[in-house]
């Protein structure tokens, strides 16, 4: 699993027939990113209302309206970027196009600058540039992932994403806000809020560490204590409003 | 500006020298996601709190507090990413390194691989598989780019970008927050609320599109459009708990 969630995946083959693949590793990095928020600002809201002595039906009315705008912010959000960045490379892919087309000589320099970078000698890449300048769309895919380290993107992935982020954002934010809606005295649901949530941000924090390869249970550690460091300063916040 | 924000930009020189320059446009695009984010999720909890008759000094207590708690997560959770991809970086590399030495063969296989998925020949690429064998800090970097596709990330941009996204956050939010903070009527609050912040949605989306090199009206648009979801959102979400 070392590092398999951060890699895109290329098919190896021909380029005119290199896509980028969906990874189940690209899913579950929607779902940690999702869940890691929605376990952190709903929570932090929740616990510095509570902090701050609001009444339970208030912090689950905030708690529920904030995890409802931010998984719109971040489904919505990220689904416009996703979409932003496959139009970008798009006009990029063209731009290059008419460069090779219009300056063959210019962008042949190019991929000798590329190489050269790497202590590789004119004699040594020449035959490469040659070989690549016999293959235009090969010598424009080359261009785009060496010269401009563009990835072409799956435009079906930029729905299922947002979708995995917007979903995975509202399972975390549960999570701290269930207690609220079953246990009547607030300071009962906060304590409950709090135990659970700290323990899922443990549980979540190591698993997280596990599929990017970092040490896990630093990545527990660290984890729940942004919630932590978040819910301190949200309540701070909430007793200073408070205060005026 | 056309694709600067997103293109990390190499320093062009000898490999061993060659270090991820900051740009202007990395601290550009780090403003650009925290004001973002800012604008549209404290915006849309306070409007969604008003919309359901929620007191003045509650709006302002929940949306501050959720401020407090973003800019937190957003800030010390870019933070650690930042820091946990430099370790993945490292350890990456290190592996790279000492396959380089273990199996030279099969390192130097591989980046025929690479080539060939160009439709290049192996009498093309063979005088640049000598040249990178001849320098194996050269290769090494070779590998980590075109192998890898890792940059290798500056350390003090993580420190940088964590604070910079989490400062833009809380200027972002507190656009829709400040007519709360001093006009006395919860209603005019909220309809200044919604003008300001629409209007602020508005140039933001625009600006957002100049410097992603998408189109800025539609940016514009866009971007406005997921504050109003988002705050149509809480808004139904805050009447429906409202209702329970």
């Amino acid at each position: 699993m070392d590092g398999d969630v951060e890699q895109p995946m290329l098919a190896k083959g021909p380029p005119s027939h290199r896509e980028r693949h969906f990874t189940a590793g690209e899913v579950v990095r929607d779902v940690i990113m999702g869940v890691s928020d929605g376990l952190t600002v709903p929570f932090a809201l929740a616990a510095g209302l509570s902090g701050a002595s609001a009444p339970s039906s208030l912090v689950l009315t905030a708690g529920l309206a904030e995890v409802a705008a931010g998984a719109i912010s971040m489904g919505l959000g990220g689904y416009l970027a996703a979409k932003s960045e496959a139009d970008h490379y798009k006009r990029e892919m063209k731009r290059e196009q008419e460069e090779i087309i219009a300056v063959p000589e210019t962008e042949a320099a190019e991929i000798g600058d590329i190489m050269a970078e790497y202590g590789l000698e004119p004699h040594e890449y020449g035959p490469v540039v040659e070989g690549l300048r016999r293959n235009p769309q090969a010598w424009l895919e080359f261009m785009m992932r060496f010269e401009l380290g563009l990835e072409k993107p799956d435009p079906r992935r930029a729905l299922q994403s947002a979708f995995t982020i917007a979903l995975s954002y509202v399972i975390g934010g549960l999570v701290p806000l269930l207690p609220y809606m079953f246990i009547s005295t607030v300071q009962d649901a906060m304590l409950t809020s709090v135990v659970v949530t700290l323990l899922a941000l443990l549980v979540f924090g190591y698993i997280k560490g596990r599929f990017t390869g970092s040490r896990p249970f630093l990545s527990a550690i660290q984890t729940t204590i942004i919630g932590a460091v978040a819910s301190a300063a949200a309540y701070g916040m909430a007793k200073a409003v408070q205060a005026r």
